[in-house]
């Protein structure tokens, strides 16, 4: 169906990109092949490493002419395999276009290129004062990555997800047409919005080469809460509490004594408290010490009321530095633990989260399976880890399908997703089939027709 | 190219909603045929007034197996003729459909019918203690119309536009299918992102039959702040100073000396202060009376230093109310002014509103017409009105021609949009077009042909 790369292809490509940046064959790295989780893996048949836009425009028109499959590839982060090169072809790797190419103050937004990661996007927002609210875990990932997987993170609760914070983007089409979508502006009602299609698209639409982000004041004062329960339900219990009583945390993260431990053991870094079942770890932020102090000790007074067994205030930089370090390590942690792993991201409404983690459990025991988790609870958004530990190879696959069937049936059952943040990818098509129904996908199909009627960019993903 | 209802297909229709609820030929009121600005017009050949989702799927279907058209009509608010059925056919109207259905406090979400008015919503959230931020000057238009335009309203500054807020929606495709998109979820990474693209799709994709959107917890203080300036340059250049300070305020309103006197004319009711030629009205939202007078100082400050007249804190509820009826009254205001009048709902960055300001007035004397203005400086959305005064039948169609494309020429110079929260409907067509170029159009196009193949709903509209 696609065409292999000839070296005339490859030719073209290094005098679009130069010598240097097309690699083949053993050149190419094995990391390549896979993702973060790699649960599929495939060699491109070269990489190109792409450093403007006008170069990928130039590349997707050789593509397409020659009828090339592409896939666009950040820092590698993704979960789901949206970022494996299946079908062969090109890997254009974005990590070298990561400029920070504007600050505008006046408009409150900062531009830049997708290859930008998200730490080097937080610290120089922080340097100038400002605040780029999108906080996913993993801080490596890169902002294109981000956009193209809307991913949410923790201070989801208050300030939302990558989508409310992308004003505009650059993209360039299969056939190598530079399109600007959007604009640096803060209200659009100018024909369908493309750019929402493309955030979230996973790199099947078009490929995102520069963005516009719209950025907040920093919050002069940010003080997290540790509250430690003495069993999940409680824990989780006290998240719908928390939000009904109209104070608005920046982030509500769920965490079991479990998975503390692994963190420890994986940091080298003692928590604060692992002497309880279940933790919730709350941020406030806002501009004056007393809103967020009255807020904090509201929610602090509160969970106690409902059966907390403490409530600590996290407000040393260091103390701040070891939870939340932790906090951050918990994926790498469970990785670490096990032999091999495969995740589930729904979501759920945040008062069915608590249902939600008790089926896990018993799924566990029934399957005979370890299947350790964590969660942001203020949003509903949960990662769910099948570990495979040391179960063989028929067994392992069979295990996990039916835990991963079992689990999106419950989730569809709660009102839930598929995916908060994590994406579809490769891995989780058949379950997006599952949730959307046939017509919804065949819209998806349609629409992605109408962008890459070739069928030539990250074929084989979400839809298709 | 469409067939034309038969006795047979009313008689269908009076089946599925009920005698009383179909209404032809002359039984319709002539208001149909029109929208609030009524640039276009066209009387339907049945209005169909529809009171559940079943019913529009059972509608649907008849109109999908009989080819006949289907326009969708909330209150009939807009202003470029989006809601107008200039092929005919059924006009079908949401306004019935007006069940506020759930507060969700657990998850901040309340579920709505589409023809559920703005202000039914606010004041509903406010009777629960929450705010719906979306907050569009015509507070009579449905929700379901807000959605299918994206309105952003007042409070954009602050709190982002109805996009932002919804969470879910249930839609009727053109087939008579019922889909539900989204869910009631803060995040969402599961396929393309068809809710998104719902949204702000001015009724062209398919119909929205309930939605389930966001709320905020009430703020407990807001207050407004009036600044009178000596002249438009000074006013609205505060503007950006005001943003760069990185206080922020629900909402930064512009309004010339000309548009109160309108305004005081037309609701009879007396403006604070009509001494000055130009104003900028703000609000400040908080939960402490302390954060907001310390943001509303700040910026009181600011404004006086650069040339402010003075700066009027407007806390009484009566002062409230006879600043905001007067800027809720404009749009009316400065209509009874005139003998016909068109506008112009572009959005340009914050810091090029005062560029384009300046720009209009220029014109309007080349032009020799009235082209008075107003609108949300914050956030860079413009309302400007060309108005018709006496001019006589050819001159008036000439002039407004050249008018829009000199408008929406410069707002693209300044990288602004054709449509901030108005729409394109059928009137802004042609400057879309120009704005997009051929493959984002195409696009559109592509997409709409997707959803809805065989052409029949809200044909002739956006991109078409």
């Amino acid at each position: 169906m696609y065409n292999k790369l000839t070296k005339e292809d490859i030719s073209v490509l290094s005098s679009i990109v130069g010598e240097s940046e097309v690699l083949c064959g053993n050149a190419i790295s094995l990391d390549y092949a896979h993702d973060e989780l790699g649960g599929i893996e495939k060699m491109p048949e070269a990489l190109v490493r792409v450093h403007t836009t006008e170069q990928i425009s130039a590349v997707m028109k050789l593509a397409y002419e020659r009828n090339i499959p592409v896939t666009v590839r950040g820092s590698g982060t993704g979960l789901v395999g949206a970022a494996v090169p299946i079908e062969g072809g090109i890997l254009l790797e974005t990590a070298k276009m990561n400029k920070i190419k504007e600050l505008d103050q006046n408009n409150l937004t900062v531009t830049v290129e997708p290859g930008v990661l998200l730490m080097e996007l937080a610290a120089f927002a922080e340097e100038n004062d400002f605040l780029y609210p999108p906080d996913p875990g993993e801080k490596s990932a890169t902002i294109g990555g981000n956009i193209s997987t809307n991913a949410g993170g923790m201070r989801a609760v208050k300030y939302g997800v990558t989508r409310d914070y992308v004003r505009a983007l650059t993209v360039v089409m299969p056939d190598g047409k530079i399109e600007k979508l959007g604009g640096k502006v803060a209200k659009n009602s100018s024909g369908y919005s493309l750019k929402d299609l493309v955030v979230g698209s996973e790199g099947t639409l078009c490929i995102i080469t520069e963005a516009v982000l719209k950025l907040v004041p920093l919050p002069k004062v940010s003080v997290s809460l540790l509250v430690p329960f003495g069993d999940m339900k409680s824990a989780i219990e006290a998240v719908p509490k928390i939000i009904c009583s109209k104070v608005t945390p920046t982030a509500i993260e769920y965490m079991s004594r479990d998975t503390i431990l692994f963190s420890e053991d994986y940091l080298g870094k003692k928590f604060p408290d692992t002497k309880n079942d279940a933790y919730i770890l709350l941020t406030f932020d806002g501009n004056t010490e007393e809103q967020v102090e009255r807020d904090m000790s509201t929610v602090a007074d509160l969970c106690l009321e409902i059966g907390a067994i403490d409530a600590y205030i996290i407000d040393t930089e260091e103390r701040k530095k070891s939870v939340w370090s932790a906090r951050g390590a918990f994926l790498e942690a469970i990785k670490a633990s096990t032999t091999e792993m495969d995740e589930c991201d729904v979501v759920v409404p945040v008062n069915r989260v608590d249902e939600f983690i008790k089926f896990t459990h018993a799924l566990a025991d029934e399957m005979g399976v370890r299947i350790p988790s964590f969660g942001h609870a203020g949003d509903g958004n949960l990662h769910i880890y099948i570990c495979r530990d040391d179960l063989g190879d028929g067994k392992w696959e069979e295990i996990l399908e039916l835990c991963f069937e079992r689990m999106y049936t419950k989730a569809e059952e709660l009102g839930g997703l598929v995916s908060g943040e994590h994406g579809i990818g490769y891995a989780k098509k058949e379950y997006l089939k599952k949730q959307c129904g046939e017509t919804q996908i065949a819209l998806m199909q349609g629409i992605k027709k109408v962008f890459d009627p070739k069928n030539i960019l990250n074929p084989g993903k979400v839809c298709f």
